[in-house]
């Protein structure tokens, strides 16, 4: 393999796929970044067994040239390291005998071991026959929407993963970790019509969503059985899935309420923020919101530090009133989610979920559970 | 105690004294801040007993209403966050029943235990007959391009000060950990004449370099037997001294060398950085230096992981040439300290210190020792 190749690329390239590095260094090869250079352009791939994430570099005027194809595997963070100081528009690559990988530049020199292609481990990267597709800035969306909701409690694995179903052409994402729930129903582009019901590891999926492009070309989902591979231009990312059956979240959400709240959102994030400066992270941060006419009150206290009173103007649907306690960072988690200006909230008693959406899409629903503080 | 306070000038105030708190909590009182309120103005005091700061807030035009003088002390934690968060621009502060808080703004109200001013050390921060005077921005710059040697290992406390010597109207400030030394001298003016030989906790002066104006008016440095207290307008930063005394390191500065090596000083930076990626810390970043003509060489191997050659174009003052191994990270930090262009690494031999210069400013020295390599 000998190659000279534009920094800015591989950078970019070596950026996106260590991302997958195993930083436990169980399987010491899992360490490692595979090159393969073909006529075409450059692959590089990166697994930890639990995600793999592979992107192209295809040859183009003069960002590579390519004098001799081959593999090599060369430890990530070297590499990276390496290539990311270096102060060059080209950077040479080289394998001699085999095993010895010489990186250079003008004034730099980098012998490096490498690891031999035939010991890093066979993953199949073939995509399905049928797949669906969703624009890229629809997806990432969607995700930072609703991911967050999910557990990091391992003793519930289907909780730690977001559940995503497809019905004709209907994507639903639901994450909860049975305090709280996000949802997200969006439109996408099924060609085949089949239907799927999936649990994506909730870090893997937040993992692939921080090298997604949110531009508006299309995202292809390939489903498997066991695995789910994203595609996107010369990116792609593989997950394993969780087994099991993701609890029917919809049956949680109740229909109906007996009182609407309508606030400007980052005003409420910011009551809600400071009532909630002097709960500690013991009391899971505990404060009670309550209605009176078209003030809302927001309200804690702590025997030994002291309490709290902010309010604010909202708007009611009706003259009933509510009091109700629940999570500061819980409902400020949901309330980050949100893009525009208004939310509303929708009370259906004390002790029921409170379900919060933005004023003008109905397709987001975010549902926070009361806490009992009696 | 009654005010309403800008919550800017405020908060500006309790950034400043905060660092100061605490944060073992071994004396609970210290994790507070006193307020003390005349007709004069605010002023905030925090201490934990090793440093102690204090700033005056003086009434001017409508930066404060005060309504009635007295004192108080309110945990530093929950103020600090309450007066960030609060969005309006003018804050109340308000003592009930001696003991009893009231923080208030338009649409928000805090009630917090207070501690009586009783219970609060007596510090004293006292002015001493005669002081130093010094520009702040000097002084700012003079530790920040030292203190970074001082040692971590309060097995030997002297070691993890900074040395300030007055003499006449020469401060000289040094810093080693027995690896590596800082030393530079700048002129003050010295009202009185008097001589001084003090150790200041290097942790210690860092955290008041942060907090000090680098604008170009007078530092004053009150000395005494056990402590240092600083004086910049409204801030008074109160230190204890380290006992003991202090190496004599300019016995430690080789006068002779037999090679003058002249350099870019980024460049430099960049090549012993490049030259260190491939060493791990377990072998303390060791690269190897070596001249060959014009052209300077850093080298670096690891049996494992492989090995790298930098090369830059250097002058020289004569046709000697040198090979000396050391500590990439010590390199670094001393090449960090300087401002100027170019530097200048003096060699005496293999295993002498290094000592490396501006070219422009002889009063800034850094001695880096070498490493033996076989």
């Amino acid at each position: 393999m000998k190659i000279k190749i534009k920094k800015d690329l591989l950078l970019e390239g070596l950026n996106k796929v260590s991302r997958a590095i195993s930083t436990k260094n169980l399987i010491p090869i899992l360490s490692g970044i595979k090159f393969d250079l073909s006529l075409e352009g450059l692959t590089l791939t990166a697994s930890d067994n639990d995600i793999t994430i592979q992107t192209f570099i295809p040859i183009e005027n003069d960002n590579m040239y390519i004098e001799k194809e081959g593999s090599i595997i060369i430890q990530g963070k070297y590499i990276l390291d390496i290539v990311r100081k270096l102060p060059d528009e080209y950077i040479n690559i080289e394998v001699i005998d085999e095993l010895k990988i010489l990186i250079y530049a003008e004034n730099s020199e980098f012998n490096l071991n490498g690891i031999n292609k035939k010991e890093y481990p066979n993953i199949s990267l073939e995509n399905s026959k049928t797949f669906v597709k969703i624009n890229n800035k629809v997806f990432k969306t969607l995700i930072n929407q609703t991911a967050f909701a999910t557990s990091n409690d391992e003793s519930r694995p289907i909780l730690t993963g977001i559940n995503i179903k497809i019905t004709g052409d209907i994507l639903e994402c639901s994450a909860t970790d049975s305090y709280r729930l996000s949802k997200k129903q969006v439109k996408i582009d099924n060609v085949t019509n089949e239907n799927y019901n999936i649990i994506i590891p909730g870090k893997n999926i937040t993992e692939f969503i921080k090298i997604l492009n949110d531009n508006n070309n299309d995202l292809e989902i390939h489903i498997f059985n066991n695995k789910v591979l994203f595609k996107q231009e010369n990116l792609l990312f593989q997950s394993r899935l969780v087994s099991g059956n993701y609890p029917n979240v919809n049956n949680l959400i109740p229909n109906d309420s007996f009182l609407k709240v309508t606030a400007n959102l980052s005003d409420l994030y910011d009551v809600i923020d400071r009532a909630s400066i002097l709960t500690s992270d013991k009391e899971k941060n505990i404060v009670t919101l309550e209605t009176n006419k078209n003030v809302l009150i927001v309200k804690s206290s702590s025997a030994e530090i002291g309490r709290v009173e902010e309010k604010m103007i909202i708007s009611k649907d009706n003259d009933e009133e509510i009091k109700i306690s629940f999570s500061a960072k819980y409902m400020m988690d949901a309330l980050k989610s949100f893009e525009g200006d208004m939310v509303e909230m929708l009370f259906v008693g004390e002790v029921k979920p409170i379900i919060v959406k933005d004023v003008e899409d109905p397709n987001l629903i975010q549902l926070v559970l009361p806490i009992r503080t009696y």
